[in-house]
């Protein structure tokens, strides 16, 4: 494939900052790759491990001639690098993000956008439960959603150009307006991240069962929410704060939900509870068949015949 | 290694069941292995696939002259089955169990058992979202842990017997008091479980979310659920009936803690909320350190490098 920008800007050096980086290399979509992060040492391992070709102190440094920006910090400190980067954009220059929440982000970094640039607001799902520079890989997002949710009066030949970078990385594009976007992603991510949080945090604090019996006895369920429950707690503290209403909303289903069968399992209704859990297989069936995940045992991380 | 027991009868024909019947084969540890499942069609799929070397139409005729009967049905037909084969149980044999609750089998099955033979309930932490007898496969039980739960009296020759079978299929061995059982249970396995049920049904209700959506974008955290709740309806319909109370005592502190951080939200607590995602992540550490999880980013879902 040729080069899409001639030279990319990576605000923040986590998880999808360095995956992007390793995809636009290997399949050579961009000219120039710069990078800025807050900490020193996460600059410092971005170049040790060569993710990018400069590596800036500042953002305003970092974004100077590129003709994408893309922001990978967390959301709440969205607003912050917006301003502090806007005098130093180029002329038609495109900046786009990678915020799991997207009111919130083009609230805030929407005001302090010239004129002069295309401000594209995207959210790719994908991701691990791993973070920091050394975590990416250019696969991550193979087959995987990149969403955007352009403003109006957005240039389509900047969004294309943007659209053609993602799915040069193997992505999935769709557009989504910004409201909708939240809510269907409080649905299928934040609210389930939530809730594996607090399982994790239940186990944590009961006395009567100590943690080490936890951490023994967790291939029964329970590791499958302590693998969520290890995200970046900076990046879904933001998540939370910024998409509060959504959250608030889908968790007050989910309770109620959540009630009817406590109350269930005390009157002992069976058939209730056994409608239920088979209504749910339907979903993991659709699921699968879309791609979206393997229906390999137990994700397939099964030991190999012969190991035993 | 060498033959354990002479006759094995498997009641019941599902993950559990086929899984030790290929464990027990590939290791050699039966002379003879014996079947029953309720359904004409399983009883006609495990002949098919030479999963057992002969299958009955009744538990009864199946438990005819084993000296290991193994209950695999779900918990809330136990004590029917026991009343069933009790009167045609051999001298000596050792019957045990794999219900994923304890106290409430040995309610049931304890009285059926006469005094000539050796009752020993258990628990393998093993199984995948997939079921019936196609489902099994020989390294299931590979670096599980296999619980038991023995009752006064139980003759230590029987038991190490016993264990020395399941260890045989690769599994770590560990005896734990019943109630104690069922209460670790709850927390690292049956509310998780609930709770994934849960989360699903909302998504599935919500008008405002197509399902087509939920679907398309669940590689963003919901997936994970989905492979839970997509367990066999009719196994943990018995468990949350028979494990009620501790069922109903982890589900009252994971909705206390989940009120706390629902007002954490609400109130734009991040300190709070990120104290809280922080040490969960410890849990996480635990988990890899004991073998009981990997950490292959995504549970090694990943695609490989170049197939994007």
């Amino acid at each position: 494939m040729s080069v899409i920008y001639q030279k990319v800007a990576l605000i923040g050096l986590g998880l999808i900052a360095s995956s992007m980086a390793r995809a636009m290399r290997e399949h050579g979509l961009a000219g120039e790759i710069t990078g800025h992060a807050r900490s020193a040492e996460t600059r410092a391992t971005a170049l040790e491990i060569g993710l990018v070709d400069k590596v800036f102190d500042t953002a305003a440094e970092a974004v100077d001639g590129a003709d994408l920006v893309v922001l990978c910090v967390p959301v709440g400190v969205m607003g912050q690098i917006a301003e502090e980067i806007a005098p130093h954009l180029a002329e038609g220059a495109t900046v786009t993000d990678v915020g799991s929440v997207k009111r919130a982000v083009i609230d805030a970094v929407g005001p302090h956008m010239p004129a002069h640039v295309h401000f594209i607001p995207g959210h790719p799902l994908a991701g691990t439960e791993q973070s920091g520079p050394r975590s990416g890989f250019a696969s991550l997002f193979v087959n995987r959603w990149w969403l955007f949710t352009p403003l109006e009066g957005t240039d389509p030949a900047a969004l294309d150009r943007l659209k053609s970078l993602v799915t040069a990385m193997g992505a999935n594009v769709d557009e989504m307006e910004p409201d909708h976007h939240d809510l269907v992603l409080s649905v299928v991510s934040h609210t389930p991240h939530l809730i594996a949080y607090t399982m994790v945090g239940v186990a944590d604090h009961l006395r009567r069962v100590s943690q080490q019996e936890v951490i023994k006895y967790s291939a029964s369920g329970f590791r499958d929410f302590t693998r969520i429950a290890a995200s970046d707690p900076t990046m879904w503290r933001d998540v939370f704060l910024t998409n509060k209403e959504a959250t608030l909303d889908i968790l007050g289903r989910f309770t109620e939900e959540l009630f009817m069968l406590q109350r269930a399992i005390r009157m002992g209704d069976g058939q209730m509870l056994h409608d239920y859990f088979s209504r749910t297989r339907e979903i993991r069936r659709g699921i699968i068949e879309a791609g979206q995940d393997t229906d390999a045992p137990d994700f397939g991380r099964v030991p190999k015949k012969g190991e035993g």
